[in-house]
Order: structure tokens, then C-alpha cells, then sequence
């Protein structure tokens, strides 16, 4: 209940600060799509440059490209999205309203959970200080029957959706009675697959329109151009190539604000490795990303790696980066051993070679590859979320502050004049205009300065420079740090310097070493 | 011809150093899509960094946002797009091909002027020396006679397009008597319009789906927004809003390489102003846009602008800047004054009112809006072709070389063993390991240095540092400048100086000052 309260003041906080507004708002929104607004635009790029910097500039053997979205159709037939990219879904004949049959069958098992909640809380208030809850659970016979139907429940389901059974799918629906939360009829239709991707039609004909998908992932832009980035860049096994940008899906249940959206955004690195160096190259890259995450200090325990036990057919080895968010620990970044899946089927769907001549060994192969896929709008919520903080002073008052990782806030400085008189804006001035060629900074005069201080704060701006009658005297102003809410005196020359030290993405990047 | 031959170099040339590549070329490409490869991804981002970092960073008053390319339906019935956003089409009975009506008209009229070219060469022949080219065509009864047919055909056309006499259209047409190129036949149907926009569907339920757009530009996401940016980002009026993103036409004919693509990327500002104020602001664009294209040095001959006659309904001024492609003057940005068009047609749409308040005068209005916009890849185009050169040396061969301004060349420096041996190749790669942090960089040990020096001027790398036995003696390299193809010798130690004062955004963007 507490991290659900504390996703609300999240996704409040976002649209009150500039962050995100939901897509299209004057028109009441559009379901699961958002737009980044003026301070939202400036931390998805900063998170987007820190991955870049990160993967290319700092690896010789690391190339991005930019791929399109739109791709020639039958790329989505070899990677096996046009087949296999399906959710179950389901209608209710009385409503009309149409369910993903998984996502039915999951939330009445949640009403499950909740009744062995509800057991939990009558036991401890019975029981007071004596309630020890890891017995009673693993005692009561009520709650050891609840979770004995909920395992059960959940066995059949991943069973049938395995097998495609989805007629077995619809009897476990019927089985239990499910209604419609909308109708509460219980009248239900077949269970049918329903294709994920997003269609349009290229060109004006009716007989010459082809059939087109939205990406539905960045990484086949990367597969149908391995072969030229690899000739005319040169490259030389092992190798990657990243890439950064928008993918589609049509999710049915899309929610939890941007963790899953329609329109989102992936930053991949696909890495193309010799055949049988993949269990090498698994574990290296687990910690090379796990670093790039813990060198924004957002806390060591808020990460933790999901090794799949399931693997996807075309895996065979894939782990999650998983992040602390608001609502549980949920997938942050993929790592997965995609082996030459990919490269394989589009080597049959084209009828080109997508081979590699390895000079060392004198023989050509078809590429394994190794890759991190990471959702950007997800690395967003999460640096978000874990920086906004609610927090106690000494005066018996809080403060909200977002305590955003330098490197990646909007603003890295507002400067402010103490009072709007005495030439005091214009100096103010004169060091926005003098800061503004190294970074995006900000001149803020409205309010008493506390006020405009608590506003940076929760704006995420991680120094407040402040220009008052000292400054006409001796040049010298007062930094007010975030965090600790510290403030120094010093020269106006030097603060370049100072600001540069804390934001600077070499400075950060240092930290993954 | 001349021309035609430096563009086919330019499309060919792109492909072989990694800039461009046909999207999904291993299923045989896709129509007016393109993938930007290694090299192509970093000058594009650098091009779309140094446009952001001037309009944004730069201007207090200027924030970014990133709006989705879903946007609700209604935004494009406000806009306009639903209704009038089209193009002729027609097509042929037999061959049921479709065609671009007005481009039928024009590609006949493209033929009358090649029949001009043949008189004027003929007329060339037989005068020799004598021959005056201008008076032939003013008194040449023939060629008059030509010219006269063109002037009336386009004429006629660009009337009945005006009036939407789509009949009229198809009866030029006929009368002119234009054959299908594919069947040569002359049997069309109606001219009907057709709109521009990609459909695609939201939502997995036929009843509960829907239509949604790709959307053909990315200014509406910024009306949309605006009354949400202003408050939340506490903004006065004059203010801007810039964004960067992906738009999509259907296009019927696209063509020239990059400049008219289905996908392509827009980067616009949008000017929010008092109304009445238009014509400074309008002034104060062009002039500063101007600016920021000078600032790249690729000659001052290669813009014009080209004010609009012919005002689209929403504008009260407009101009274009146009650069010198390798097909000639066309437009690389287009600068408009838009009145309060947009905002009021989603206050009436919205039932929202989008006003402002201003504190200065007292009153609440519709702001009025001044926009800049250009394309991203057009841009791309314009360095690229611009860039490209084939220079004669004095040993009497020649050099392919990339001239990019060095702010947007995706590589700064390639560092060089001399040889690969004698601990060089060591030398060399702790300078890459040294440089990476600040620069893309890349370590080249392959061929002899020669070529070296020629595949990375071809490349458009600004510098080449070569590592020779001197260094072992006295940590010195030979630094290389592409342009001039001078060589100096300098310390290791100051390479990062050296290269970062030729390299570095702030210096560029004073160029604009």
C-alpha cells in the first residue's frame, strides 16, 4: 500500500514537474502512449547519451547504427513475430469486452492472494507482538489451501499456453467460474491468438500496397545489417553493434504508467561472437551492465539478476537485470545468448550468406551473438522513481527532492538573484549566459529564495547558485548543493569547474572501472 | 549530367564508408526508406546535438519536449491532415498502375525541355565557337515554340490543382495524350486524392479498435502541449518549444536518395509570440537560422532564401532556406509564421481553451506562432553531398575526402601504429584508451600508412595520429589535418587540447554570434 501510494506521487510528480504528460491530454489521452515533456525530453536523452558513450565511444569494437523503423515485411516472417508474437485473448459475449485470457485467469488468482492477506491481518491482530507471520503462513490450513489452489491454477495455465491448448485455456476460464468484470457475465467466447505488431500499408495502390509492421524490437535493424556494418566498418570478430530507438506493440493490458507502453523506446547492442565463446561472453557482459547500472549510484540493492530457467527458443542462456521499482522488482535489461538464431533464418528467408571469414581460424561461420536489450522508458521510471524522496529536516518540515544522478538532470544549475533589484539579475544573468555554452541551466528570480530552492529541489537540479550583495563586492556567490543541502562561498570563475566536476560523464563512467 | 554523376557518387559513396544503406537491402530494400550505418548514426546524432544544443541549451526561453508519434485521431482532424493532406492520383486501366497525376503532367513537359536541350546541342554543333546560347533559345522559333507549350501545360495544371478541379486534371491528361511508361497505354480512371498519412490500428477488439495515424509532423505534438509546458515549466511568453523526432508520409513518388523518404526525422521549434509581434520574430528567425548554418562553413554561395508567395491557409509570412544539393536549390528549412491557426483549431476541436495569460498587459490570448523546421535528414544530405570531394594533388593523383565540419564528423581522430611492431601498436592503443573518454576515436593498424591516411580522409575523419619510433624517445606523434594535409609533431599530452579546441561544440556555436 505504501509503494502503491508512492507510485502515485511518481507518476503526480511527473506531470507537476514537466516530466510526462500523457499522450495527447487535451483529447483525453491515448491509452499507454506518453509524451516527455520539457524536463522528461532531458533525462531521456541524458540516460540515452550515458548508454551510448558507455557501449560505442568507449568501445573500439562497438558501432551504432539507426536503423528504420519500417522494414521490409518478410524480416518479421524469419525472425518469427509474424507466427509466434501473439497474446491469448478472449471476449465476453454479453460485454463485448475483449481480455488477454492469461492476464483473466492471473487476476483471479490475485483475489486469492488478497484473501490470504486478509487471514494474515486477522491473525495479527489477534495475536499481537506473539504473530510471527512466516509460521502462521507455512501452519494455517486456510492459507495453505489458498495457496495450494493458486499454485494449482497457475501450473494449467502455464501448461496450456505452452502447449497452445486454448481451448483447454477457455475450460480453466469457464472451470472457475471467471465473469467479466465489466458485465459479470460468464458468457465467454473461443480463446484466439492476436498479433502484437502493429500493421500499415506502404504505397497509394490497392494492388501494389505491401503489407508493413511497426517494429515490434530494435534488434532485426541490427541482424539484416550485420553483413555491410561488418564489411565496410572493417570489423573484426568479436564486434558489436548498438542501436537506440522507438518499437511498437499492441499490448492489450498496457499499464503501470511507462513501465509497458504501445510506443516505446529500446537501446540494444547486439554482439556478434565466435561460435562456443558464448558462456564467456554471457558472464561478461552480466557485469558490464550490471556496472554501467551501479555506476549511477542508485543503490546496490535496488538491482538483482533473474537467471530464466525457460529459456526462449532462441536462447541458450538469457538473465534480467532486475530493478527495485515502486510496484516489486520487475525486468530493467535483458542479457541473452541468442546463439545465430537470428542470423540463421534470415539467411534462409533471403537466400544471402550472413557468414564471417575468420582470418585466425581460415574458415568462414555464421556469428553467435550476445545481447543487451534495455527499455529506455523503463530505465527512465526507474531512475525517477528511486530519486524522488520525501525528506524529514531538522525544522520539523520536509522537503521533496529528486535526487536525480548529476550526470542525467535536466538542469544541472538554476541561478538565482537574491533579490530583483540592485543589479543583482544582471550578474545572475551574466552567469547563465557565461554557464550556458557547458551546460543546460536555468535563472529563476520569482519567490523568496527558500522557495526557489524547494522548487530546484524537486525539479531535480543539483546546485542552486545564488547571487546576493556579496557578489558586487568580492565576485563570489553561494553554491547550495541538492542532497545535502550544503552551501559554500566561492568565486563566480570557478564555478564552472566545480559544476563540471559533478555532472561531467566521464566522471561517471569512471566509476564502472 | 555533371551534377547527376557527383550525386551518384555521393549515394554510392555513403554505402561504401558506412553513412547509408538501403533499409532491409537482404530482402532487396524497401522504397524510400533508408538505414543510417556506424558512421551515418554519428554524424546524423551530431547534426541532431548541435541543432538541439543551439536551439535549446543556448535559449533560456527555448525547452525540448518528446512528444509520441501515436497521437489521438483528433489532433489530425484539427490539423488539417485528415481532410486536405493529399496528392492527385491516378491510374492506368490496363496496366493498373497508379501514378502522381501532376508528375505525369510535369514528367511530359520534362520530355518538351529535353527536345530544347537536343536544338541547343544541334545549334552547338554547327555554330561551334560562334554559338551564343542565349540568344539561340530567345529567338529560336522551335525552341519558343516549346517553351511556350511548357508554360501553358503547368500553367493549366497548376490551376485546376489550385481549384481542386480533379476532372480537369484527368482531361490534360488525355489531351495531352500521355501514355502509361509501363503499358503505354492510354485508358486512366478518375484522378481521385489520396491521403499522405499511414493508418494503423489501436486496441486488439474489431469494435473497440482504433484508427490511429502515423503522424506526418512533429509540430502538433508541441501544440498539444503547450498550455501543459507553459505551466508546469513556468514559462512567459516569448517562448519556444523544439523537438526532434520521427514523421511519416506516404509519399507516391519519393526519390532523390534521402530527401524525400516515407520515414524521415523533422527537428522544429515552435515560437510562441504576442500576437501583432510576427514580423520581428519572423525577421529574428531567419536571420538566427541563417546563422546556424553559416556557422558550419560550407559556404555562404550554397543558401538562399526563397520567401513564399503562395501562402499555405495557416500562414501569414513564410520563407524557406534553400541550400545547393547536388540536384540543385532546394528546400532545407523552412521558417513560418503560423498566426494562432493551430492552437485555435484544438481549442475549437478540444473544447479546451489554449490561451495564455499575460501579466504585462492584463489580458488572456491565443499566442501566435512563429516556427522553424527542418529536416534531419535533408540536413544530413546537405553536409554530406557538401562534403564530399575529389581533389587533384600535386604528385598528380587525386584524393577522395570527406570534408565534414569536424563538430559532425563521427570519428575525430584515428590513431596509427607506424608499424606493427616495436611496442607501436601499444603506443597507440593507450592513446585510444586515453582520447575515448572525450572523443569517438578509432585505432587503425591495417595497410601501409598511406592508405591509411587516404580510407580515413575518405571516412572524414578530422585527424590522424601516427605513432612512429621517435615516440619511444620522446612521447611525440605526427598529427595530420585532413583539409590541409599538414603534418605536425606534437607531445602526447597535448593531443586532447589540440583536437578538442578544432572539435568542440562551444567553438562552432560561436561562429554564430
Amino acid at each position: 500500500m505504501a509503494n502503491e501510494d508512492q507510485f502515485k506521487k511518481v507518476i503526480s510528480h511527473a506531470k507537476e514537474y514537466g516530466y510526462v504528460f500523457q499522450s495527447s491530454e487535451i483529447y483525453d489521452g491515448l491509452s499507454a502512449v506518453y509524451d516527455y515533456a520539457q524536463n522528461g525530453a532531458e533525462l531521456k536523452k541524458n540516460i540515452r547519451d550515458y548508454w551510448w558513450k558507455a557501449m560505442v565511444q568507449m568501445h573500439d569494437n562497438i558501432v551504432g547504427i539507426d536503423a528504420s523503423i519500417f522494414m521490409h515485411p518478410t524480416t518479421w516472417k524469419a525472425s518469427g513475430h509474424v507466427d509466434a508474437f501473439n497474446d491469448p485473448l478472449i471476449d465476453n459475449k454479453d460485454s463485448k469486452k475483449r481480455y488477454r485470457a492469461d492476464v483473466l485467469v492471473e487476476d483471479y488468482c490475485a483475489k486469492i492472494e488478497s484473501k490470504i492477506e486478509k487471514e494474515i491481518k486477522k491473525a495479527q491482530k489477534r495475536f499481537g507482538d506473539a504473530f510471527n507471520k512466516d509460521e502462521f503462513v507455512s501452519t494455517n490450513p486456510r492459507v495453505l489451501g489458498y495457496q495450494e489452489q493458486i499454485n494449482t491454477i497457475l501450473k494449467r495455465l502455464g501448461q496450456s499456453l505452452e502447449k497452445e491448448d486454448l481451448a483447454d485455456v477457455r475450460a480453466l476460464i469457464e472451470g472457475l467460474e471467471i465473469a467479466c468484470p465489466l458485465s459479470g457475465s460468464r458468457e465467454w467466447t473461443e480463446v484466439k491468438q492476436f498479433n502484437l505488431m502493429f500493421g500499415t500499408k506502404l504505397g497509394a495502390s490497392a494492388e501494389h500496397a505491401m503489407d508493413l509492421y511497426l517494429r515490434p524490437e530494435t534488434a532485426q535493424g541490427i541482424f539484416v545489417n550485420f553483413l555491410n556494418v561488418q564489411k565496410t566498418g572493417r570489423m573484426k570478430i568479436p564486434f558489436g553493434i548498438a542501436q537506440t530507438g522507438k518499437a511498437f506493440r499492441n499490448e492489450i493490458v498496457a499499464r503501470q504508467f511507462i513501465f509497458r507502453m504501445r510506443e516505446f523506446e529500446q537501446m540494444e547492442m547486439q554482439f556478434f561472437i565466435k561460435p562456443g565463446t558464448q558462456m564467456d561472453w554471457f558472464k561478461h557482459w552480466k557485469e558490464e551492465r550490471m556496472k554501467w547500472h551501479l555506476s549511477l549510484g542508485m543503490g546496490e540493492d535496488n538491482y538483482r539478476f533473474h537467471d530464466h530457467e525457460k529459456l526462449a527458443h532462441y536462447a541458450d542462456a538469457a538473465t534480467d537485470i532486475e530493478f527495485k521499482f515502486p510496484f516489486g522488482f520487475k525486468e530493467l535489461e535483458g542479457i541473452h545468448s541468442r546463439t545465430d538464431f537470428d542470423l540463421k533464418q534470415h539467411e534462409e528467408f533471403s537466400g544471402k550468406k550472413l557468414q564471417y571469414f575468420d582470418h585466425e581460424d581460415n574458415a568462414s561461420y555464421t556469428p553467435y551473438v550476445l545481447e543487451t536489450s534495455i527499455g529506455l522508458d523503463r530505465m527512465f521510471l526507474a531512475v525517477f522513481a528511486n530519486s524522488l524522496v520525501e525528506e524529514e529536516l531538522d525544522n520539523n518540515t520536509t522537503r521533496t527532492v529528486l535526487k536525480l544522478p548529476a550526470v542525467l538532470a535536466p538542469t544541472k544549475a538554476a541561478i538565482l538573484p537574491l533579490v530583483k533589484k540592485d543589479g543583482l539579475p544582471e550578474i545572475a544573468q551574466q552567469i547563465v549566459d557565461d554557464l550556458k555554452w557547458d551546460f543546460n541551466v536555468t535563472y529563476d528570480e520569482k519567490d523568496a529564495v527558500g522557495r526557489r530552492y524547494r522548487r530546484q529541489d524537486a525539479n531535480g537540479t543539483p546546485f542552486c547558485i545564488t547571487v546576493d550583495h556579496d557578489t558586487l563586492e568580492d565576485n563570489t556567490v553561494t553554491i547550495r548543493h541538492r542532497d545535502t543541502m550544503e552551501q559554500k562561498r566561492v568565486k563566480i570563475e570557478d564555478l564552472r569547474d566545480i559544476i563540471k566536476a559533478e555532472v561531467d560523464v566521464k566522471h561517471w563512467l569512471k566509476k564502472m572501472q
